[in-house]
């Protein structure tokens, strides 16, 4: 993972070959743990997320929702971007690469943003019901503007899709 | 477009030559008027688009969106969405086809739905700044379960986003 991270920082190629080599093991070492390339580099896009993107408890949804969104925006450096782009082109060519990369990354940062849901539904912020339509639109309004660039992933992104899904009491 | 059309809806290849024979023209004029296949593609669906996704008019935002997403949903057969999903595809993989699906094909139906939400804004349901984000949270939505098979785009999705966006008053 750690070697993972580091060739994609670097912006450059990202294979089993160059990892198994920054990692100091061979490669049927890396492919004893993993199938592909495409599954390390879900996997460390998942971990990634989750150690950059810390699940904020600011009493409200909407403040919540800011800072989630915010720190998702500010981990996206442009390596990362051309990776999830290269992870939407895969996915909308192909439905097994669109259910591993479901199952290895999209799940994962669902459940992060589903916990501060569930946080604001328990105090009645948002209906319980409601979660997965709101990750659909929360989500989908990221990758769009990542996919078809209608717009930047910023701050005010973070702060116009916060105000729009908990408007002001 | 007639051509593309019927090529479309066949759902095998869609070739310059083969929309030039189905419209008994020259590939040469055809190229007078289309740069590429890719264009003639994202014009034809736009205009597709306009024809089977009428603008509704139910006095209510929830009743408007619904509509215009149930008939979206219905217009997606088959054959439309795997195009849909090879256009995000070539939209992921490179900006400059990113900016020509904006041009001729994502501004289209952001143009339609817009229209919903100015009505809704004049009669004081949504603010009209808020549109754009409006716009990205909804699209979104609808490309992010395309794209990655999230779940179905059906008239439950068109219903759920619409409440979501859209709260009983």
């Amino acid at each position: 993972m750690a070697a993972t991270h580091e060739l994609m920082g670097e912006g450059g190629a990202v294979s089993m070959e160059a990892i198994a080599k920054r990692a100091g093991v061979s490669k049927e070492t890396l492919y004893r743990w993993w199938p592909s390339k495409t599954s390390v580099v879900l996997d460390a896009l998942a971990e990634r997320g989750q150690s950059t993107i810390p699940l904020p408890d600011t009493g409200t949804l909407r403040g919540d929702l800011a800072a989630f969104l915010r720190s998702t925006a500010d981990s996206a450096d442009p390596a990362t971007r051309h990776l999830l782009r290269a992870i939407a082109a895969a996915a909308a060519n192909d439905l097994d690469a669109a259910a591993e990369i479901r199952t290895r990354f999209i799940s994962a940062r669902r459940a992060a943003l589903n916990r501060v849901l569930a946080r604001a539904a328990t105090r009645g912020e948002v209906i319980a019901s409601n979660a997965d339509t709101l990750l659909d639109l929360i989500y989908g309004s990221l990758w769009y503007r990542l996919i078809f660039d209608v717009g930047p992933l910023d701050h005010t992104w973070a702060d116009d899709i916060a105000a729009a899904i908990a408007p002001a009491p």
